[in-house]
This record gives structure tokens, C-alpha cells and sequence, in this order.
């Protein structure tokens, strides 16, 4: 397991339980076992059950841990999704976190699938944003691909995106490509976003890899995938949602990316039945 | 500011810039500034502006940020709701968090202003619950008081609430009760959930100082309060919404807790408009 | 274990052990192995084998660990409180610290015992305060419940406590109650501590739940009990020490809480014997 | 300021404030300002006001305190040890842990004074040892100074001592001296820990430079310090406390460890005095 | 300054001067005052002053700093490279820390210019590889940067690099490539390690975007370059020093990426030069 | 095995890992198992497979990793280091950093051998300086004493060292040394730089324990060592090399430091060869 999902889930941990759960202390025999269910009360898609288990984990090792679904997978309303066993105290001070994680990542998942679900068939990939919840990026991301979407650059260090703001302060989309061109690691592609035919073409005079079309119009689209598409790899941003997806994706352009996929999911609701284990 | 604020919003920072943002080194000269504008495009109550300027603040100590709108005020489309002025590159490198953390606590302020005022008027207090975003917490229940809403208990260590989990694990209301007022800290009360008016009556036997009444439907929930308000504090939770929360509002409970105040809440849509400073 | 416990270790080995104890390295060949017992030197009450053996168990996790008298149990001189084996280096380099834990905590035992044991067949519990010593907050607090003594809050976040500085800045009792009543959340009592009958009267009609009597006379401690025990709960605090805490529990107060316990605890002559194993 | 210090006054404020000081949140302006005094309750020797001042600082770095009394220096009762100015937030929240502090590096630097002061006109040094408080050593070593007494080694790793059970494992003061000097580096001197007469005399031919007499009856070591003294530095320790101290100075040591200050100091009292700024 | 040179600067001097620089804090009165100069007592090329500065910055913020030679300029020796003044004992216990971090990445910076030079007037950028100095990657990435070198990818998160390794497990080139291709996020290329020109056939038909001529002999390398470049980026690496360089880069490839910049080069010699300030 | 070196290993590994291997992810399959060998393609001496083996550990606990040549033994071309088995990508991921460690700890190793070489049946120790890699000093002394040499102080805070900068700022050797001698901790010895005979006189007649002899010509050093040995012990520093460090040794001087032993070794060339495992 990845170190940083070690340490996301420790600090998620450290946050909720602190000093300690006074509640399960209090009311709950030390020696007292449990098992439970994970109970999907409503339909989704997977991602997060290693999150889950990790929870669990720290809090108590000797906690056994059963996915019952695998990640990526589509399940229905009161499908057991993962069995845990072990000291009651344990599951009880680690089940509101497991859950958290796993009902946020299984919204993420969703969303994206349906997303997805409505570009089939054409050559659009899904793809995530930078606009995820601090601290939780590597899990969304996750969460994203679960769905069937795709990873943009995880961050600032792992690829080259000229913005609007990038364009403004650098003083046009020739300067901001000629500058990143000269001196960008080889292992990165340049993207650059334009708003405008005009700077399309300017972004691939200046040689951009990627351009990224900012709420565009669907014929200004394309207009810009006739142009660009073979040439470039193209991305459509800006005020996508499920109702327009597949007429974005119906241009013809490769990426799809939409910010409301890690921002906007909702929770899947997902509950916890706990019970002595005799 | 409290240093849990400051280092959530560090290990936010050190996700997306972690040795360091390629395209605003390459692409912006290192002594150009630049002030910008975070404008709203949509409607919501602000929450989260302290936040968006420690962002701000760590990439750079020079940078000044002056926020034009108050925690807990409501904004209309098209309002500033800031401003900053610094360095170009550390407004590029620092923009993007900024806008995560504050169009999410703008989303969670937004959505508990509408229950709270779908509720006034009644003696019902809207308040949080532990369903928050992992390591986001502390700012999220901030939150939900720049709504108008009132927080329940921060963590397992400030608070006893003895759930259905716990119950079962424990062998019934009544035991778990006693177990728990034996030795709880005198500074904490003790909170039940029940899902029956026998479990209420057991509850308030036993000794409890707050019922929770669990996903009861309003006519029992009436029985509930007539039987137990003024005797406890009496808190109604379970399957509440914008549409049905005026009406448990209206059985007289003393406090309606909501957990898509922070799993579910949508980002409001935030923008930062910078430009070069000449 | 408690996450906040593991923690509390490691920083404390770090402290001790650093880059390396030298004199095991240069001493003792890395194969000897070595069994001891943790002797007691003086009488006392038990708490914090658990730290001890976690202080081992970081050092090398095949050292083998057995407590031979439990948490909060009384011992004599000469009492084996438990046994050690493994690796000679590791048992010497963990020694020091095992020791500076556990003859605090013991001590800290040791003095709740007395203080409990004076108070015994009253109705008053002996509680903490949060002069304890920075960093070792939670280990001491369950020394405390090993002494049979019981817990106040833990922190400034699980309790609201207006001391006599809060109500000197916030204007006197009645406003600063008012204040804490109008926004505290429902899971936390609100305890005032007052110096006099007047400010007392003034506490209860504001609507504080507990009151801290600090500094009283006896004689005035039992006018304030007359008065107040059975409509909110009452506490005792300020220079009570083993001669005359009988006295203060003889008020009728429910809870008398004794900053000594845990600031000015002699440690427990406590050793560690340990023989190569051969 | 050591970066060891800052560290160790920020996990004591996280520690006690955590996500929040909820009394001073609810009950205080947040505009209020105050003023306040430390004032000694008790006469003693001061250490650590250094602390108390970051504690302060890092909760607020507007806070302003002046300190009234030096490191080392002797107060009565009813001095003003230091004043403190600022937010009354920040001066409420991080009262408790400045004083957790003060006292307790009083309480130290007080006990070793006395110590001092009745080896006066010998030639015995006071010193500590590694019976300090887990986590806070660096401040006890310092307050050990502050009354006037040495520091013995920081921890394992700067210094050589080979005791008791060192000996036991390593099979004797010749093979454990023997094993040391071959290789320890050379800023280091090689201690050794005796019992006997017997023990002694093999220390020296073994080549330490500098011995512990451990536990020794009187008589035993005066012969001791006859044989060693001027050869190597002779170390007292064991059972030594204020009635017995100038006993054992008498007999010519160099040195008289005592755990004692660290372990079983008593918290100086101290409390701080806050009025509203008007 | 980014997070994570601070963080790295703060290891060092904890590493280095822990619990107190003994020796400044006895033979240094705390008031003393000094000014130093770096003195470069061998050629090289300049980097790491920053560094060095933030050094000094963290053990004393009143220390002033004053660079005189920038990144990446080239110095003869007797230079004065920098300035500092400030608390005596606060640079001697910063010195060697800085000295150890200047020397060293002015060490990279001075033996990149060096391959820099030799291949000056060919189209070959010289390029770092992940041979780095565990912890301090950042810094000799910047060092070589200021040498005139470019940078590889960062790690293992922002670029795609199958090796030897990786193509042996994945069961050929091909299949390496392909499986790559599939899946990885748009703003990274795709780099294939290749020893043979049947490799890079295969490489680039399956779709790489960079190939790595790994310890080719010069005529093969030549071949290979005939076939690939202006169809994909080629980078050549192995075995290649100061002395084949040149020959290297005539074969008209456009990277040459060389381990030794950073795990062999050797410190440049600079020393600070203090003296009391009267 | 000591936290330092733990914590050293997992920075290292979030160094070059961070969110994820992708080319491991993209290209290897989860369930691929692979089997690999350390190969030497130089000769050398080996230090730090235990650190090597512990990168693999963290990666993934179920690796298996056998060592085939002892910590301080020296190897020859084609020498199997050591045996890996486990998780492919596992044993990818984990792969540059533990052989960034190994080279360069080996080149430690076997730079320090040539020294201790050089110097065999003379009465010097080679010893290391304070000159080590910034966050790694405890690995690189360890691989000092794995090539034969000694360690010198490790840090600031378990030496006394004079400087020739303290000398300046404290005004000349005797203040220094005096000041010094008067409150040092027993366990510590004093060691003064000095530059001429005459510094040498005032250095011994001051009470020092320790001589460094800096960058002295070798007729200064002998007559150095003729009036000095036998009553300090005597260290010789400045400009040694492998071409000198005889005729150093040949003067009779007890230690000889190398600052070059850690600043300036040039890694050894080892790689790790991975098969799959069928």
C-alpha cells in the first residue's frame, strides 16, 4: 500500500478518535467481539474498500478485513459489499471514518461512471481535474478510474498546463508555449488552454502538445477539432455535465475533463451492521 | 489561527506543489506580479476566506490578500468576494487550492443556510454531524456555523452518543446507558439514539441527557417529543431533506442533525481573475 | 494501542536513543540475549505497563513482554511487575525510558489511591485537572482512573470551563455563562467556577451545569453544597491536599479535583534487574 | 530559539487546544485584549520563562511579554515573574500550558538550588541524569542549570556509562571497559559504574575515566574517592537526598548525580492574573 | 521558497545540532556578534546559496545574509561568494550544515558545466537521471540546472520510463509499450529504455515517445539515430564521462543523461571565514 | 533497527515515489512476481544492504532479501550482493532508491578502506568529519566504520571541538579552552584546533584533551606530536590524501580525519538485475 493513503487514513483516524472514543470505552467490554456487514443502501460504483480495510487496520491489526466487491464494480441497493470481524471497540471506533472515506470514493466512482456511460461509443476519454478535495487527491483519483475515467497530471509537478491566468501574466499564448518549450523536462507534453480559434492555432504554431478548448460552444468545437484533432491531443473543459457530455463528446475530441467528477460527487449511502459476535 | 488550520492547508499545498509547479517556473518570470479578483459565479454564503489566504500565505509570505465579504455573509453572482496582490507565480501556485478549499466551505455554508432558514421560526437548531470529509473537519464545521448551523460534537472524544452499533454490541439501551454514566466525565452529557418509544423510555430510565431519534417517521416523532421534550434535549435524525426538514422542524425537537451538509454539498462555482500588475 | 500512545514512545525513545546508544553498541555483542524483571522498590499502585512494553516493542518488535500485575492494582517492595526477554541491546537501550514512564505513571497512581482512599464512603469522586505534564496528558489521565480516580475534561476542546480569567475579561459570571449557553453544543455541560455564595446564585440563574467552588472555606463550601447539590453538579478545587480532602468530601461536594495528582507525583522506585540468558 | 523547544511547546498546544478552545471561543470577544502577570505563589528559583513566552507566541505572535525575573535568579512569593499582553483569546488558550511549564521548570530548578546549596564549599558538583520526563528533557536539563547544577550526559548517544546491568550482560568491568575503549570514539570518555572496592580497582586498570559509585555506604566511599580521586572522576550516586547530600560531598567526590531532581521535583506554584486591556 | 527546501535545510540542522551545538553555547558569550564571508577556495560553478541561507535564516532569523555571486555563475578561487552577520553563536552552529549543502551542490553544478562545455555547439542537452542523493533531490536537480544542464524526470510519478527491468518483466518491449500506452495520463511521454535496434524498431511501432540508447557502442548509436530522430526524442546514457562525451553527442542525439552529475561528483572546497564584530 | 534509519528510508522512498510508480502500474501487472540480484560492476567494500533491504521492506513487507556479502567485507567485479524476491513492482518501485543508497554508502566504504590502508601498522585511526551528506550522517558513519575507519563527534551536541572560528570570536585558545573546561559535561572531552606550536603550548597548558593539528606542514607536525602525544591525544586534519596520508600517519599522530571520506567518494557502480519469476 502506497504510503500516502497510509498516512491519509492516519491523519483521518488521529482526527476523529484523538485521545480516544469515550463512548465505545465506556459502554463496550474490552474483551467484546463483533462482526458486520458493509450494507449498500443505494446503487453505485466501487472504489475505496482498501481505504476501508487500512481504517480498520490501524486502528486494530487483528481486525479481519473481506471485500465482497471488487473495485470498479457496479453494485445494487443491499448488496453486502465487505464482512469485518474483530474486537467491538475496534470497529466501532474505525467505522464512521471507513465509512466516510468509502461512501465519498464510491460517490466519486459513480458520478464518473456515468460519465462515462454516456460517451460511449466515441473516442472521448473522461478525465479528472486538479479540482479534488485537499488532502484526498490520490484517493479520488483513484476513485476516478474505478469509474472508468481517466487521470489528468495528478498535480503542478506532473505536467505543463498553461491557463488562462498563465496566458494573461505571461503575456499571450505564444510567449507561454515559447517559454515552457524551451526549458520543459522531455517527459512532459506542453497543453495549453485557448478560449479561441485564434489562439488554437497559435497554441499549435508555437507547439503545444495538448490544447484544452475552455467553454467553448459546441460549433466553435468543432470547428476546433477539424483543425486540431491528429495534429494535437484535444481536451474539452468548462461546463460540461451529464446532460451535454455526449454532444461534447460527439466533436470528436480526445479528453473530456470535468471538474464536478472529485467536487461535486455525492455520498453513496453506505451503513455499517454491527453485531456480538457470540 | 488555530495550527490545525494552518497545517491542513500546509499538506493541501505540499499535495499540488510538492517540489514544485512546472508550468508557472517555466512559463512566468520569476519577478513578475500580479493581483487578481476570486469573483463568485454563483450565488452562496461565504465561508473559507481565512483559509484561501493562508494558502496564499505559506507559498509566500509577501503576498496580500484582502477578503471584501464576511464568514456568513450571502453573495450574489458576480461578487468579489477578494482580492490578492503578490507575486505572479505564487498566485498561479497557490490558486488552484485556495479555490478547492473555498468552494467546498462555500458549498457546505450554502446548504446548511438553505435548511436553517427552511426551519425558521421553530425552536429547531440545524447542526453537523461526523460524516465530514476526512482531515477536513475543523474547517467544514466552521462551516456549517457560517450557515447558520450549530455544531454537534467535533470528534469520539467530545461527546457521548451511544448508536445502534453500540447498543447491540452492548446488550440494549439500558445497559449501555449504565455503563456509560458510571464513569463519563461530568463535562459531557450522554446521548442515546433510539428508534422506538420503548427504547426513549428506556433511554430516559436509564438516565440519558439526549435522545437522538433515529429515522422515525413524524408521527411517532411527535409522540417522542411530547413525551420527552423539556425532560432531555431531544435531537431528530435519518433521511431528512430540504423538502421534509420544515416538517420535523415542526414536531418540536430541539436540534435536526444532517449529514449532507458536508458529504453532499455541492462547490460553489469560484473564480480567481488575475492580471499582470504593470 | 492508541495512536496518540505510539506516538508519545517513539518521540520519547528519539529523545533517549537518538542516533545510537553507544555504550550497548560498543559493550554488548549484537547476539546476546538477556531476561529481566521490573522490580518494585517501594509500595505503590500500578499504571503503565502497557507504555513500557510498547517502549520495547519500538526498540525491537521480538522482545517478549509480560505484565505480572495488572493496571491499577496495588503492589508491595519486592513485587515483580513484570518480565522482559530478548535481545541484550535492546533491552538496555529501552530501559531508561520504560523506566521514566512507568515511575511516573505509578506515582501518579500511587497519589490518586491516597487521595481516594481518604474520600472513601463519600459521595465524592477524586478528579483531575489539566496541570499535568505537557506531552503525557493521556498516560497520566489513566494513571489517574488507575488510582481509582476519575477524569474532568480532557482538553480546552471536550469541556467548557469559565474560570475565574475568563470572567473577569468577559464581565462577570452571568455574561460569560449567557455567552457559552447561547452557541455551546449540546454534547458539553457548561461549569463556572465561582468564589463566592453571590457569584453562585448568579452562576445557577444563568444556567450553568456545574460549578467549580475554588478556594472556598470550608464552612462556605457547605452553605454553596446546601445550596446547589442535587440541582447542578458540584466540584471542589484550590489547596486540597491528603489532610484535609476527608474535610471537603465531608461537604457533600460530588467531585473534588487535585492539580497535585499529577503535577507534583514522586516518581515509583522502580528497577529493571536483568541477567544474560544463557 | 532550538528548534527542539519550539517543537516541544507546539505538541504541547496541540495537545491541549487541539481543533479549538471551546470555553474562550464562546465566551470572549474576539476583539478583546488583556493583560495579565505571572505571579509566584511560592518562593523558588526560575526556569523557563523562555518557554511560557512561546507558548504564547506561537497561539498569537501579537502577544508582547516582558519578563521580570533572569534564568537562575531566586523569587518570593508575590513576585511578578513576567507580563503578558495581547489577545485575551491567546492569552486564555495558552495560559494553562505556559504555566505547565513554568512550574514545573521551577519546581527543578528549585530542588537542584537546594541541593546546591548544601554542597557548598566542597568540591562536589550536582548533576542529573536520565531520570528526566519523557519527551521534555532538554528543558529539565536546562532548568537543572538554571538551579545551579550540571548536566550529566543528554542521552545515549553522548556518553559512554556502562552500569550495572551493561556489566551483568557483558560479563564483567574488565570485559565491559575492554570492549568500550577499542572503539568508542575519542571525544567520548568511558564511565563506569562500581559497587565495590573490588570493582573499582578493575575499572582503573581496566582504563575508565570515570567511575559511579553506586549506592556506596559512606565509609566505602571515602576509601573509594582515597584510591580514585586524581586518577578519574568520581561519580556518587544512588539514595542520595537533601539530609545525606553533604555527607557524601564530604568525602571528596567530583560529582553526586541525583534523579531525583528531574524524577520528583514538586510544580513551583505560579498562577497568571488577567484583566481586561480597556 | 519552496516547502520542501525548507523541510530539508530543517533535517539537516536537526541532524546536526539536535538538542545544542555544545561547544558554541560554552565558549561563545550568548551576546557576541560575527561577520563571516564563504570563501571558494577551488573554481566552480554556483549553486545552492539559497540554502545556504535558510541555514542560517531558521537557527537565527536575525542573521543577515548577502549573496555575491548568483546561481549558475562561475567563480575562480579566492571568491567571496557570500556574506553573513549575525549572532556568533548562531553561525557557528549553522556553518558546517551550509558549508556541507553549498559544497556539495556547487560539486554538481561545477561537473555539469564541465559536460556542458564539451558538447557546446551540438544539438545534445545534457540531463540528470534519478542517481540522486536520497533527501536532496531537489536541490542537485536545481545544481544541475545551474550547471547548464537540463533535468529528466523528477521521480517516479512524473514521467514514463520503462527500463530493462520493467520490459524483462512485462514480457518484451512491445508488450511494455503497449501496456503503457493504453492507460498513462496525456501529459506525460512515454520513454522506452532500448539496447538494440531491433528494440527501438519495436519501440517505435509500439508508439514510444522517447527512446533511451542505453550503453550502445558509437556506431550503433549512430544508426539508431538515423532511424529515430525527428520521429521521437532520443537520449543516450551509459558509460559516457568527460572524456567520450563529445563523441557521444556528435552522433546527433538530443539528451544525454549521465548518473555521475549527481552521485559522483566532488565537493567543491569553500569556507566561511568569521570574525568577531567590534 | 534504529527509527533514524527508518525514517531516513521512508523520506527517501516519498521522495521518489510520492502518489505512485506509473510506468510500474502502467506496465506490470499487480500479480507479477520477479527475482533479482546485486551485481558489483566495480570492486569495493559493502556497507548498507540492511538500508537497502529496508527500502524493499517498506515497498512491500512480503519481499524476501537475502545478503550474500557481510556489512564491511570487501567484493570483487560480478560479486552477487544479494538476492531479492517479491512483488515486481514492488521490487521496481523500491529498486533505484536502494541502490542509490547502496553505491554510494559502498563508495564510503571503500574510499575509507584505501585510507585505513595506507596507514596499516602505523599507530593512526582514520577517522570521518562533520562533512557527511545533509539528512544521512548516520548511514555514512556507519560506512566509515564498515571501511575500517573510526568515527569522529557525530554532531554538534556530543563533541566539544574548538574551532578556529570559536577560537576567533572567543579571542584565542585559552579563553576558549578555559571557558569550555569550566562547564562541559564530565562525559566529553575537549578538543582545540590549532594551527601553530605556539597555539599547541597554550592548548595543553589550558587543560585540553584533544589537539588538532590543522593543515600543519609534516615537520611542524612532528615536532607537534613529539611535544603532545602521550599527554593529549593528537589529531591531524587539512589536505590529507591518499598520496599523503602515510607520511601523515608516519609522524605518530593518534587520529587522522578525512572530511573527503563522506563529501567526495564517488559511488560505486552496483545494479540490481530482475527476472520474472515463473
Amino acid at each position: 500500500m502506497n504510503a500516502v493513503v497510509r498516512d491519509i487514513v492516519a491523519r483521518a483516524l488521529a482526527e476523529d478518535i484523538g485521545p480516544g472514543d469515550v463512548t465505545s470505552e465506556l459502554a463496550i467490554p474490552a474483551a467484546a467481539r463483533a462482526r458486520g456487514v458493509f450494507l449498500a443502501k443505494q446503487p453505485g460504483v466501487l472504489s475505496g474498500l482498501v481505504v476501508a480495510e487500512e481504517c480498520f487496520r490501524q486502528v486494530d491489526p487483528s481486525v479481519a478485513f473481506r471485500a465482497l466487491v471488487a473495485e470498479g464494480e457496479a453494485f445494487t441497493v443491499g448488496t453486502h459489499l465487505a464482512e469485518v470481524t474483530g474486537p467491538a471497540r475496534a470497529l466501532l471506533s474505525a467505522e464512521r471514518v471507513a465509512l466516510n472515506f468509502l461512501q465519498r470514493l464510491c460517490g466519486v466512482a459513480t458520478l464518473t461512471r456515468e460519465f462515462v456511460d454516456r460517451v460511449a461509443g466515441t473516442r472521448a476519454r473522461i478525465v479528472d481535474t486538479r479540482k479534488t478535495t485537499p488532502g484526498l487527491r490520490l484517493l479520488e483519483k483513484r476513485a476516478v478510474r474505478a469509474g472508468g475515467g481517466h487521470n489528468h497530471r495528478f498535480a503542478l509537478y506532473d505536467g505543463v498546463l498553461l491557463k488562462d491566468n498563465h496566458i494573461a501574466v505571461a503575456g499571450g499564448v505564444t510567449a507561454a508555449v515559447a517559454a515552457a518549450r524551451a526549458a520543459a523536462p522531455h517527459t512532459l507534453r506542453i497543453e495549453v488552454e485557448v478560449t479561441s480559434l485564434q489562439q488554437l492555432t497559435e497554441a499549435l504554431a508555437a507547439g503545444a502538445d495538448v490544447v484544452l478548448l475552455d467553454n467553448m460552444p459546441l460549433e466553435q468545437m468543432e470547428e476546433a477539432v477539424a483543425f486540431a484533432v491528429g495534429r494535437v491531443i484535444v481536451e474539452a473543459s468548462g461546463g460540461i455535465n451529464l446532460d451535454n457530455v455526449a454532444a461534447v463528446a460527439g466533436t470528436g475530441v480526445d479528453l473530456i475533463s470535468i471538474g464536478a467528477l472529485t467536487h461535486s460527487a455525492k455520498a453513496v449511502d453506505i451503513s455499517l451492521e454491527l453485531e456480538l459476535e457470540s
